[in-house]
């Protein structure tokens, strides 16, 4: 993970893309340690993901000789990335380089449950996500000694219906303060306004404790017994103006029977919602996620 | 199983239930091989299932004397249920008493696909589903040769909207005539209108394509491809008169991934449409499933 | 939970055990929440878990009358205790009779990893496991601030080959002294001796990194990798003389792929250790588990 | 899968191999359906599948003008195999180059058990298996009136301990006549020799009834009851010269509890059976599978 890079691409579908983004990688002396792709044959849309090396320690290809091997050890992450620039404007490319080294900073958003957020903290701290966490907020006191363990400002923001513009203007001016990029509501019980979400796109992850698209909305639990459904489930998705309609990121299901009633579906929803949001952020950490439509790829 | 007979209560719940149960059972020298019973604490109903050996093999147990212990090597069938009825009236019971050597009669119905057709045969012919099949019904003629390979009659009946009264009654009459307690469809294309299904209540069991409450209706597996979920689901349930509404007996899912287009949906589904539509006609069979409101009790 | 109580039973079967375990609770006013029982036909076993309130809730069945309907509203525990003695030892039955009020003493031993101690203390903090930690011991110091956090006394003591009879005669003396009855090995990574082992009888639960019986012994996913199989495992199970040996109490897989090298199954294999060890200890505090020969019932 | 090729490539790992096989396909105007990369940084090797059509659907990319882009419509195989030879030689790659037209020829095996045959050959008929079968070999009869109805020779080949050598050469003179290229042992209860193994290297397809490497050789669900696991598994895998011990393809698991006896352990196996054979011979027909040292890199 340490010293490498990755490139995010979306763009068309046509021939020789492969070639011709693997090429220039090729010519500036990438070793590349995963790479991925994937196309929506009905859509013609095309998906790639490269991580490569930027120190070097793979014996370079001098003999077979492409166009302009670079005949430095390594890579100059700069100096590809202007060379990719009007590639990838010819070819209608979005994308994204980044190095792993650079940290994207998330903030944390909980009400009084704090499975997952004990969760999301205990990987950080072993260092299972890569990211820095400069603020957690929540509308209850419930996490603040586990905020404090972990050495993370937490702000209290008490949320009513009269006062959710005001606080949201204000969560708002505090991420941008802390240059927050990601968002993480970690069972944050409150319905951010289209105003809040349009400031991130695709940059808020929430976790709904269904298996969506069953089950929307508040108590799912208890819909799911009135149902009688034989497994429950808990999904993460990025979070759109349309409450539980996001692109799905990760689902994740567990068996239950007649003998379960709505707490034991509470307390093994629990177990799902930990499991599923867990793995939504590192993967976006990770920058294994495009979105389009209302649909993810998630190159694992 | 052979040589065995299940007993099934539900009733209002309330103190000593097990004990009378039992205790009868013991007087007529019941050899208990499986009990289960589930309390539903919200709504005060108890369910059970016995199994009991018919004849003996275990040392009757004289010294500890209950008030009467049956002298004899096995239980009388007759005898018993002669004696649970007023038991049963007593305590506001419905249940079932049956030899597990009387074989249901089970009608299968398909449309064009046999991927369910072919699995439910293959088990029953291999001995893992105890009943008898005296009757195929389609509205194709895509499963004429499997029936035929396995020695059961096939009734080929097309449906129109105008014709689909008189088809139903003719189906009705054919079900009536072969003495026939459950329907299975296996991904028959049809809807049976409530007058069929008031004839059997909690006794059609259908297989529908998706993890229900999502994706009702026609076509789930391109609904879920819209959608973008990353696990699909097979349900199989007892009909009523709500389309994909009744009560769900088993579900169970698969993991997919954006890679999957609709095709791969629809293979990766018949694995789960098989194995939760035979479970379903399985635990039928061995008498462990009980309906409540619109939920089960699957005894497993 | 609160003010119920859990009979656990097993004795060898024979006829008529359900009518007078369940007959005499009835007698005595029992108001039974949950029952389950197991046969195990092989060996003529058999295992009886019933959980009934210590107060009441439910109306009395006075008008159909058992032999002695206790007129009271619950049960008093040590009076049917005084009763069920005399039934036990006729029956041959080893038996325990608890009050879910009793929370049992548990001591948690970790080394460097704390992935399921983590774990298991938010659960313990969050009310999913109904216990007292008196004490938190370990061969290294990484899970001191963790122990200061929840408030649990913690003892380093670390452990060479030379040294380990005398650690292990002050742990026996520490958990002799807080009166500690369960032992969980969370990730603890030094063998216990079988003098240690014996005196804790399926009283120690260890979680083990592979699907037993494969890969027992050290670096399980190293070998997993090495044997290429598409699943790894982790399971948790009571300790006995014979390394990873022990009665099985619950197993979990994930799947994984030849994309994932061995850092990899390592950082999946966290979620399932944590799964299968925080079940395990969960079962066994609310006395859902018995063991015989080298297996486990698990009431669940 | 029509009219399309797949070129699958293992080799050394060195820098730019994706940019110059890939640059070839472009230079020939093929139209890239899937591709999918695997490095094992650990042995320093390379893995490759590409899925290419045949004929074209989609517009040139005539501006952006690769060094060679070919200016028909769709990719003459032929000629892309001259051209790709001399690659392949110089970056030391193993290589395969086949058009999903062809359709490989397949002999299945087995002995009393049929529920993997009736499985695979109804996968077969439904068009799931993309080959020809022109051989059925059993050691039993059972599998005699199957055959008939699927149309597929049957030799009935009964083996002894004396007479195994001359079976064995009769058998493979009947593979060869038929011009097999894979086995599929379907539950075939007998050991083949070596000699018989190393005429099909990475082309015999065995499924055994555990979750190996636990329980190798006979009754591993006797073992697996004696042990006590909580979750059983099946394991496709390539056979090698020592038993239970080749190249791993697909495994899977099912939960089971201490209510299951070893009969309902061999029932639940079936469809465990049935899932992960199927799931190895098709992944093996459509080309997905690399075996290096004694692991599979499986591209699905």
């Amino acid at each position: 993970m340490k010293d490498s890079a990755v490139l995010l691409i979306d763009c068309p579908d046509r021939k020789g893309l492969v070639a011709r983004v693997s090429g220039l990688l090729y010519r500036h002396g990438a070793n590349i340690l995963h790479a991925d792709q994937h196309q929506d044959h009905e859509q013609a849309l095309f998906f790639m993901r490269v991580e490569f090396a930027l120190s070097d320690g793979k014996p370079f290809d001098q003999s077979s000789g492409g166009p302009n091997p670079s005949p430095t050890d390594g890579i100059d992450l700069e100096a590809f990335r202007a060379a990719f620039a009007p590639l990838a404007a010819e070819l209608n490319m979005r994308w994204k380089l980044a190095s792993s080294a650079r940290r994207p900073r998330v903030a944390l958003f909980c009400s009084q449950y704090l499975h997952c957020m004990a969760d999301l903290l205990h990987r950080w701290r072993s260092g299972e996500l890569h990211c820095e966490i400069p603020l957690i907020i929540s509308n209850h006191r419930a996490v603040e000694n586990l905020a404090a363990f972990y050495g993370i400002p937490f702000v209290h923001m008490p949320v009513t219906a009269a006062s959710r513009p005001d606080v949201e203007a204000h969560q708002l001016e505090l991420l941008h303060r802390h240059g927050v990029e990601l968002v993480v509501l970690a069972r944050y019980m409150q319905i951010l306004s289209p105003v809040f979400v349009a400031k991130y796109p695709a940059s808020i992850i929430n976790v709904h404790h269904s298996f969506l698209p069953a089950f929307t909305g508040a108590r799912p639990y208890h819909a799911a017994h009135v149902r009688g459904v034989k497994l429950i489930g808990a999904t993460s998705h990025y979070v759109t103006e349309v409450l539980d309609d996001g692109p799905i990121i990760e689902q994740d299901v567990a068996r239950i029977s007649h003998r379960d009633q709505v707490e034991d579906l509470v307390a093994r929803g629990r177990d799902l919602e930990r499991m599923v949001l867990s793995r939504a952020v590192r993967w976006h950490l990770d920058r294994r996620i495009l979105c389009y439509g209302n649909k993810t790829v998630v190159f694992d």
